[in-house]
């Protein structure tokens, strides 16, 4: 079985070269970026502009080699792709929780965002409290892991 | 540009029809699972029991047509589909956050499932609360529904 995805839209980011991207949202709460979606499918961004906060799920088309167990940019320890937010994995989905700013027409003006410029949007859904937050859920091996400072100001 | 996707694996739970089939895990707390990953991906698992809560990325392989602007479960009135959680959408890709029980090899057994039995896996990603929490993300067209009442014991 195969299943074969079209891009609904591109996302427009400050970042370029890999090196230069934010691993996370949170850590990238300043960054803005302009969602296009294509305009045939702009109805379907009715309401969206109630939501603060919304998932995006695009395409990590410039990752490189998939290895099933790997160190991570966090840590040198090797961990499973799957434990692991990492570009470079079986399917290549990415997912980030971005803040929108505005809508207008078919775009989609939105903070915090930590994807390279250019790269293939496949969905947006809303961010629903909810449905989730899990506050007290276990980090695994990113538990002692410093990057948990939360950053001044996220919101 | 087109993006084609493999299944890693397949998601077995108690729904074998839409009807019975919970609209959100936070729903369905107590409904148990299995995630099947194939063999060749089960070295991307390492490290992910460390994890409590995991999301799911699959593909709504039944369902229906397409409509970017539709009512809901939850309402009548008609929102877009990007502003809804709805399985007829352009990729049909679903994402569910549930809770991780207990890793056996290629498998994962899960609480809070939500999705139809038989329903082919795509990702899996480990739940960060510093990444994915935002407490206070408004809830749109949401806000007013009676849904909201979180479910006893939800953790």
């Amino acid at each position: 079985m195969e299943v074969t995805l079209k891009p609904i839209g591109i996302i427009h980011t400050p970042f370029d070269r890999k090196k230069t991207c934010p691993i996370q949202s949170v850590f990238s709460k300043d960054a803005q970026g302009t969602i296009e979606v294509f305009i045939e499918h702009a109805p379907g961004l009715k309401d969206i502009d109630g939501f603060s906060h919304i998932y995006l799920l695009y395409y990590f088309d410039r990752a490189g080699e998939i290895k099933y167990v790997r160190s991570t940019f966090l840590d040198d320890e090797p961990h499973g792709i799957y434990a692991s937010r990492h570009p470079c994995r079986p399917n290549g989905i990415g997912l980030s929780i971005v803040k929108l700013i505005k809508k207008r027409k078919n775009e989609l003006e939105v903070a915090g965002i930590d994807v390279l410029n250019g790269t293939p949007l496949l969905d947006i859904k809303p961010y629903i409290p909810r449905y989730d937050v899990f506050e007290t859920a276990t980090e695994g091996w990113l538990a002692d892991k410093e990057f948990g400072l939360k950053p001044a100001g996220r919101e």
